[in-house]
């Protein structure tokens, strides 16, 4: 078998493991010099790739790149950015295949989630379609939780930890505070269109440290009667009121309501943000005193409360991608599959890339309370072992050491721009 | 001596470390059965004493109150109150006298604040004034840092690493993503009246790390030109800019950016919360993409990523105050006294109330950069030892473990109430 390189790319919204992912692939091709060449790896992902803007990982010494094991956020850069089709926008595939032949690429590893798995799939055609013979495996990362097949993706299981953690934390404040202060507290978390995280705050309560819980899932819309009144409830009867709201919460219209604009508790528009918005709405309708917060970047990036769980998963798809690519199996993607849920056990199999592309997993209506406002026994199976373990990165004055790698380039071989 | 019981009970904002104080307090007494009796607390602070709901600690196991040591918030709940002085309202004091005549109070610790070191210091005079023998010891604690005499406040050291780690995190995630989306990021932190928060968010950018970071202090006012031409020099030089901005944020004409109302940058009135505004700014003025953070309750709880400088502190501060009360020193506070910076030292001494009461320690300017933006190597050389250390609490199934004490009420023994 003639050695090829490989090329790796970081897409879409970054995760306190994805490095994880990218260190597995690394090492794992550098077991295999003899057929894998040097790994590249995209700067700011697929626009690094068109621009032929790459960076030689094999520049970076083993102890750096083992250092990726406790970096959050994309040690690459990633991107926001999605390919048209083959037929629609033939010039940028074009484009790849003159990049990939210049650096003789053989491999591309691509690491992201729903978008990600569509743009991997049609480099995945390169070789029918257009003659350039690749091999593009797809491997999975979306802290959303929202990729088809695979029992989970790498990235939710340490929001979860975080979301449940944290909102347990501000439970224990809330309920100091109560008598005299603070009634409600509301934690906006992420997740616009599939409420897996926010059933993950969910675990903030349970049999040994109960917690008077709401959540507000972007699957169930808005009914605002019965959530003042289930709050009211929680409120008489523990004191206090701990409620998880996904950012993509929707109204009754089916509107998002942190866009809803005016329709916000004082009839002014919002800056974004529904955690406030619900807070206010708690305070003017039942007059109980509110603290909000709005984690955003700090769930996703919050490296320092990793689950164990999820970096060992993150390491395995990125260690199976390479393995597959070497098997010559072409559009497919590593999937975590469970086979057990006490004790619980998985293992890596490999789902066809036409079948994770662009299908959006949701959560489904059997995790989800009769109320709505609640996760069942079977919620709860599903994602508590996703959150367990720690994995503590080093600390170094007080505050985690993180890496940042060299990233130097690879020097360009093309004459030709390519605009992104 | 004569054996008598004693008081303690929790004020204001809680931690995610005065349960270790807490727990210093009761193991100490403990150490000296024979001249300190019960240790009774009040159920959410004075109010628990005022309306004779004491809890009686000694219903408690060496276990649970160990457990106090990794445990956030109040475990006996705290409250928002501020006593009158004797002489305008006599009334409470002469309750409280009956409350402590009639369960043998002699001394009483007061775990607090600002607010509460000034309450302290009012019952400290009860037997002066009021011919009712006790020794009222204050026992440090506010994330706000703003005591003086005391080089630092317990509470404070977790909140410093808590938010200096979360800036870090969430500038890795930034520098990711700034290629195609978010430039500018914005995390809102606590401190409404002194900065020590907001340059504990300094910490995450250093040498080894560097961050391009902008920090808006309570003790400067807001100037908009200069704070925008500042983000746009970094995202011009970086590819993004992190914003630290404390809750307590003026602006020019010296009122609350967060409650100025109707002055965001879209002329609507805020649901509260700077972050969410300035981070608004910048996009209608810089057309930079953003995201902010809101920490909330999240910062002060997180005991999961406490400061061991900060869980030694608390202890201590504990221990103290029950040697100096057996010792009979009232009316004093014990205080962190730094005696070496390099290598980090501290020893506890005793402050005299009078001198804490009221007084509120505010950042000092040389502590804050000639631009207004930063923090200086003296800021620094302070806040960086505080931050040391890792003390991570237990964890089951994935989540921290907390304890909730079993609080067994201390039988009344007045027929009459008190309305607080």
């Amino acid at each position: 078998m003639t050695r090829r390189n490989a090329l790796y790319a970081q897409s879409g919204g970054v995760t306190a493991v994805i490095n994880v992912t990218a260190c597995a692939v690394i090492e794992t091709a550098r077991l295999h010099r003899q057929r894998m060449g040097k790994v590249y790896a995209g700067r700011n992902g697929i626009i690094g790739v068109l621009s032929e803007d790459l960076i030689d990982t094999s520049r970076e010494s083993a102890r750096s790149i083992a250092a990726l094991m406790h970096t959050p956020a994309g040690a690459f850069g990633s991107c926001r950015y999605k390919l048209a089709s083959i037929d629609r926008d033939r010039a940028q595939y074009e484009r790849l295949i003159e990049v990939f032949r210049a650096h003789d690429i053989g491999y591309f590893f691509y690491n992201g989630g729903n978008d990600s798995a569509d743009t991997c799939l049609k480099v995945s055609q390169l070789s029918e379609r257009m003659g350039y013979p690749i091999i593009a495996v797809h491997v999975p990362k979306t802290v959303d939780n929202d990729l088809p097949i695979t029992d989970c993706c790498p990235g939710f299981g340490s929001v979860a930890k975080y979301v449940a953690t944290s909102m347990r934390e501000a439970a224990f404040d809330v309920a100091s505070m109560a008598k005299t202060s603070t009634r409600v507290f509301v934690l906006e978390v992420m997740g616009r269109h599939a409420g897996w995280i926010t059933a993950a705050v969910g675990l903030a309560d349970d049999e040994e440290t109960p917690v008077p819980l709401v959540l507000l899932f972007p699957e169930i819309r808005f009914d605002e009667a019965k959530f003042l009144a289930k709050v009211d409830a929680h409120v008489r009867e523990f004191g206090y009121c701990c409620v998880g709201v996904s950012e993509g919460l929707l109204n009754a219209e089916g509107k998002l309501m942190a866009e809803a604009g005016t329709t916000d508790a004082f009839g002014h528009a919002q800056l974004g943000g529904v955690g406030p918005l619900i807070a206010a709405l708690v305070k003017s309708k039942l007059g109980h005193k509110y603290h909000w917060a709005v984690a955003d970047y700090l769930q996703r990036a919050a490296r320092h409360l990793a689950s164990k769980t999820d970096v060992l998963q993150s390491y395995a798809v990125g260690k199976a991608a390479v393995e597959f690519a070497l098997a010559g199996r072409n559009a497919v993607m590593p999937a975590i599959l469970r086979t057990s849920d006490k004790p619980y056990r998985w293992k890596i199999g490999a789902a066809p890339l036409e079948e994770v592309a662009n299908f959006e997993k949701k959560l489904p209506r059997g995790y989800i309370s009769a109320d709505g406002f609640g996760i069942t026994a079977k919620a709860r199976a599903y994602l508590e072992p996703l959150v367990r373990g720690e994995d503590y990165p080093p600390y170094r004055n007080g505050l985690p050491h993180y890496t940042r790698l060299r990233n130097v380039a690879v020097p360009r071989r093309l004459a030709t721009d390519f605009k992104v």
